[in-house]
């Protein structure tokens, strides 16, 4: 009877042991054996490690993630263009003169390359009608609504399912490193706060991203923020830098985009003194996700390719480097 | 000798649960038994103790503090325009147009009234002048300078000082009960963030303020954001449930004022589901720190006094309230 149970209280804590040592080794378990993997660990080793001359002070550890193409997937759309153009699509009664007046007619009659056609001016133009003449209240609980039910026209998943698995791994490894990780996005925060924290676990306070103006009112007695068709700042290339100034107030210590338009905030973060991590999500697999880089309308990634491979910033290649891609 | 150790144990075990019974009974030792007091301890037993009706779990307890005048004092001029005089006065050299034009002129002559008397447009010139034209970076090191070794005119303190120790209290007790606390001041964001973190314990995420627009630039191949003199943001009045809704993406629900550019604010957050805690500072101790409210130029509080009292909100009374003032 004796030797059963130290039997079985060794094989307990060798596999316990065994566990822990996996668990040690393998912070990243999604990503496949790689160079990117690799810079990613040293350098987390490399700025925690009590007595490692790299080591950053906990309240120094911030890192900042773009979201489109970065944390979940871009194609053929921005996920919040789609939202806008169903929202668009449910507000039309009220709107008449959206059945003759462009980009919304195209929308309406689903023709969304017409739509497009206008460019930046066009797509903000479908955003700035689909996000303001609403509470923040309200907006928020539309969001909610779309996210939990609008699906993907190529992979019929949920949108919020199309995010990167090795990527939350990442998120996870810094956090419990006592990093903070933060969101700074070109995307809206208003789009993006009311399902981060369930995805990400990042909380709404630790979002930088686009905004339009707000305006404190009182309706019926009640205090609300309108949200008004109005930019309030596009949290975008030269202006990543600016947002994390504004809300973070420090420089991050580790950056990761997938764009020309995240260019800026990896050259102000590898800036800094002491030890920095810049990656570049690349896109390569046209399989399981999208491949795109330099000619692509949707996170043209150029400049910022000849720059990471110039000063040896860490290029991750989906295809290769990730065992999967969602979760 | 078997006797003696059960007596020191004894007492040991007995003063320990005496300490963590002052503890448990006691979180705000700098307070005077008053309704304040009390109503701020059962707002917190409220919202964090499990079983309570009112119970908020930990992500959604969001804390706000105005600055000037609720977490350290104002007077007889907010300190960031006392630093802003610093200012000119030391950048004098480089501006020789200063000599003649108001309000530099009287400022360097010393004649503080004539050079705020253009009201808020002087004031604003004072501080855009004197907070812009250098790297955020070059001018968050003048600050640290000032803060370290300005003194103030009356007590002779270091500004940092003149920080109130029954707040330190409240900012602790919260935190200590899974509150997220934060600032959100009409004060600068830059002028805040290289002090609050080493005096309040609040990190630099976690302030809200004014700011004034920043432009991302190289110089000599390094990446710096340059500080412009252009308004980005005014945090005050109705500006602050706006910076809450921008920064912070929750709405709060303690929020802590001390004058009329805090009441959207305190209405914001009393606007909320669930129990809410809004708290008026009351200036009334004209010995140890200073009594004002309805006439004052510097933190007025009038409609916010009456709608406090209309509302049942808690007004702390400083002099009656508050055993000591500062640390």
């Amino acid at each position: 009877m004796k030797h059963i149970s130290f039997i079985i209280i060794a094989v307990f804590l060798f596999t316990a042991c065994i566990q822990k040592e996996q668990k040690d080794t393998d912070p990243l378990p999604s990503w496949n054996e790689s160079p990117s993997k690799n810079a990613i660990i040293d350098f987390v080793k490399a700025t925690t490690g009590s007595g490692s001359e790299s080591f950053i002070p906990e309240k120094d550890r911030i890192a900042v993630f773009d979201n489109d193409g970065t944390l979940w997937s871009e194609q053929p759309i921005y996920f919040q263009v789609a939202f806008a153009m169903d929202r668009v699509k449910e507000m039309s009664d009220d709107h008449p003169e959206w059945q003759t007046e462009q980009p919304f007619k195209a929308l309406l009659e689903g023709d969304v390359k017409t739509a497009l056609a206008g460019g930046e001016e066009a797509l903000l133009e479908i955003i700035m009608s689909s996000h303001s003449g609403m509470t923040t209240k309200e907006f928020e609980q539309t969001v909610k609504d779309w996210i939990n039910s609008a699906r993907h026209p190529k992979t019929g998943k949920l949108y919020k399912e199309m995010v990167y698995q090795p990527m939350l791994e990442v998120l996870n490894y810094l956090r419990e490193n006592g990093f903070k990780t933060f969101i700074v996005s070109g995307g809206g925060i208003d789009f993006m706060r009311p399902w981060t924290e369930e995805v990400y676990g990042i909380p709404p306070d630790q979002l930088v991203g686009s905004s339009g103006k707000v305006k404190f009112e009182f309706i019926d007695g009640q205090p609300v923020l309108l949200k008004l068709p109005e930019i309030n700042f596009i949290d975008d290339k030269e202006g990543k830098p600016v947002g994390i100034h504004q809300f973070i107030g420090k420089k991050p210590i580790a950056a990761f985009g997938n764009s020309d338009g995240d260019l800026a905030m990896l050259q102000w973060t590898a800036g800094g003194e002491g030890k920095q991590l810049m990656v570049y999500i690349h896109h390569t697999d046209t399989e399981r996700e999208w491949a795109y880089d330099r000619e692509s309308h949707i996170g043209k990634l150029d400049k910022g390719l000849d720059e990471a491979h110039e000063k040896g910033w860490t290029v991750v290649d989906m295809k290769n480097d990730w065992k999967v891609i969602y979760p």
